[in-house]
């Protein structure tokens, strides 16, 4: 079975909100409804957008498709660009920013029996928030 | 923890030759030795090169990264362009071919724990002949 990228989006996808994000959206491409263990889903993270900035049991995968922006995984912040992969471990912070003027578009994959995210606590915001280079990236939300 | 594409290859990924297939190298991104159920792949497939024609019962999720080609899934054959996914059930003939003069690149996700190929039977190979463009455009080996 083909799932068609037409530009913007997969014919035959589910797409979703996402968390009340108004700049990103959701799109599930292959899961449970195929009988799979994992899920991969894309991302479109509008210019200046970010994904939720929070943690969980369950591991991320990553490959960025299209775009530049950057990768908080922990307390590190990484340039990320087409084709380049991010692992998130177990219970570590994380969030996807794309750049201003770059809309970012990744490859996320997850188990499909997996934890809900907890957001981060205020004092883990503000160790983060130390950080001058990190202070200027991230989004609190 | 990112792995930086350079244009080429992963630094830090694991590079494998394919099955002794000289027009298909392999790398794997992320698996088990991240404590991951799914191992993350990427074929880069020669110009006018292609992968095993084989089934197997583990699932594939297929989305291709670069370059232009044909999947063939069970008796159907896809034009396939960046970004398309596709999505192989169990047990069902497959095969990826890049088109001449293009090198395909394309991103495979599999549970850890899977079967090992089979490859197909004659009889199975000469249904497949029966349709003129399949039998022009895969690669029986």
């Amino acid at each position: 079975m083909k799932l068609e990228f037409n530009g913007e989006s997969w014919e035959g996808s589910r797409k979703y909100e996402y968390k009340g994000n108004k700049d990103v959206i959701k799109f599930v491409l292959f899961g449970k409804e195929e009988g799979l263990n994992f899920e991969v889903r894309v991302f479109v993270i509008e210019p200046g957008g970010a994904t939720s900035l929070e943690k969980h049991q369950h591991m991320h995968v990553v490959l960025v498709l299209e775009g530049k922006g950057s990768a908080l995984v922990d307390k590190k912040l990484y340039d990320i660009k087409p084709f380049d992969g991010i692992f998130v471990p177990p219970m570590t912070p994380h969030q996807f920013i794309a750049n201003k003027g770059e809309r970012l578009k990744i490859l996320c994959i997850v188990d499909v029996d997996r934890d809900k995210p907890h957001k981060l606590s205020e004092d883990e915001i503000l160790e983060l928030l130390k950080d001058e280079r990190i202070r200027e990236v991230i989004k609190v939300q």
